[in-house]
């Protein structure tokens, strides 16, 4: 399978704004392989330790390719992504960043691990004593341009995508962005190669990946939110031996949330003997945050489902 | 299988008071079948129409049947609860209440949905035109006494447990609760025949249903709120088909689910030709909510995940 048009990774800016010039202008039904650089633009690599970590540049954090203009969208109408493969690179990393991340109160030293994982098979990749993680490569930030002019910082997600960071976003899903500006300037990168609905200490296993896509366009879709749609079931790869869960309970979703993680993040360190940090890092790469109840005044539920499989 | 114990349903207790008798005590590894009466207290049936919903008796609602006393339980352990069999009575209700609900200002008029149900094979419930639900009995409401005196509400949850409404404390699920009195003093009822992650408009198929547990203890756990582990997939019977997906993004969790919910229940009504309220109840006994990010300062996603199965 050939794609309509390439893009090569050093078609890539950094953060969001509709004055950038467009890289490729596509058809709806055209296909397109991306290059994507990892998101620490390229300033981490298979060998990088801690030292690399402390001294990133944060300037220079998840670039993403395009933008791409898609023709005949105008504001009001959804471009359609539809992820038909993914490349991945054989190697990724996952780091707790001082300051980022849902336990940053808890989690103030820097740390980084290296994964290196079977690009053919995507095996489990392997992490530290007794932890595997099956993997599905998805891509972490796909957005639009905003008609708000300016330039707009890539950290947060915003009505036209960006850093969504769903881990759905992989093979077989068609993920639908609402149009801001004439042609959309579609933007991708930030691919990852696991990740936890949460992302909970900030990052994934961030690892960089060819992407094929085909293009849509719905016109006068008028989504308020991107919106997508899954081919089959999304928890699979992980979820055969079951989960162990923790909850938090309480009236501020965001505090049952840390609660829910905490229990988890202790358990793992305590069975396995792993540092807190790294099973909190572990945490984000399989775990998934739940709000199981969100009506029984004024007591939320939160939960953190970990997928046994992961220490077996 | 039959049970070490029954409890009859006539020994239920409304709200939580550490000052209730305990109408039975077990032992650990002892088992218990427990019959229990629907959330409405037994004030809705099969042949319920919207004037029983409209003068319902708020003060009835929610019963549980207990509460047990467990040797050996002291405050600091853990009771542990393991979900061995539901009997389902074949028929429930889902409601939209007034002033109850993540989308209560919506849908400020009362609506109920009456659903009959194979208690054998337990295949999908039939919900208007078009929409049929995996059914998944669990219990709604189980917790332990608090140790704070007096008389507590029903309605939210704490981390002693009670209406936590986590839809997979369901067969082959052990769930762990913190235990605050002497005995613990477990009570539960409030089952559901299915119910989505968030219970959006805040029921589930609510349907009465007996229920066989094993009592265990977890000496000196110490845990700082409930948590359980399942023994295998937990949406299996639900995402064969994949999901619809809708998402809410801002820096308010409740909000974003807010967002999220709507854009689902928007497209049930226009696919189907449900009314919107109809379209509500239904995804909150089938639908989602999951955090897809919580670290992408300053907003957070939030997708609510329809399974395609339900509309097929």
């Amino acid at each position: 399978m050939t794609c309509t048009h390439t893009i090569h990774k050093h078609d890539h800016h950094l953060g969001w704004d509709n004055t950038f010039e467009p890289v490729l202008s596509v058809k709806p039904g055209e296909t397109i392989a991306v290059e994507t650089i990892d998101a620490s633009g390229g300033q981490l690599g298979p060998k990088s330790g801690l030292d690399d970590l402390v001294s990133l540049d944060f300037g220079r954090v998840n670039p993403v390719t395009g933008p791409i203009f898609v023709e005949g969208a105008e504001p009001g109408d959804a471009v359609a992504i539809t992820f038909r493969r993914f490349n991945p690179s054989g190697w990724g990393w996952t780091a707790n960043i001082p300051g980022f991340g849902l336990l940053a109160e808890d989690f103030p030293d820097p740390a980084l691990h290296i994964w290196n994982y079977d690009t053919v098979a995507t095996t489990p990749a392997a992490f530290g004593p007794g932890g595997r993680v099956p993997l599905k490569p998805f891509v972490g930030t796909i957005g639009l341009a905003l008609a708000e002019v300016g330039h707009h910082s890539v950290v947060p997600p915003r009505r036209v995508g960006g850093n969504l960071d769903i881990r759905d976003n992989a093979v077989g899903t068609t993920l639908y962005l609402p149009v801001e500006v004439a042609g959309g300037l579609l933007s991708l990168g930030d691919t990852h190669a696991a990740q936890g609905d949460g992302e909970i200490c900030g990052t994934a296993i961030e690892s960089p990946m060819d992407v094929e896509i085909e293009i849509g366009l719905l016109k006068g879709a008028n989504f308020a939110f991107p919106r997508f749609e899954t081919s089959g079931p999304v928890t699979s790869h992980l979820d055969v031996k079951g989960y162990w869960v923790t909850t938090g309970i309480g009236p501020d979703l965001m505090q049952a949330a840390k609660d829910a993680v905490r229990g988890t993040v202790e358990r793992i360190a305590r069975e396995t003997g792993m540092s807190a940090v790294e099973a909190y890092m572990l945490a984000s790469v399989a775990g998934d945050l739940r709000i199981s109840e969100i009506v029984d005044m004024p007591n939320w539920t939160v939960s953190f489902y970990f997928p046994k499989v992961v220490l077996e």
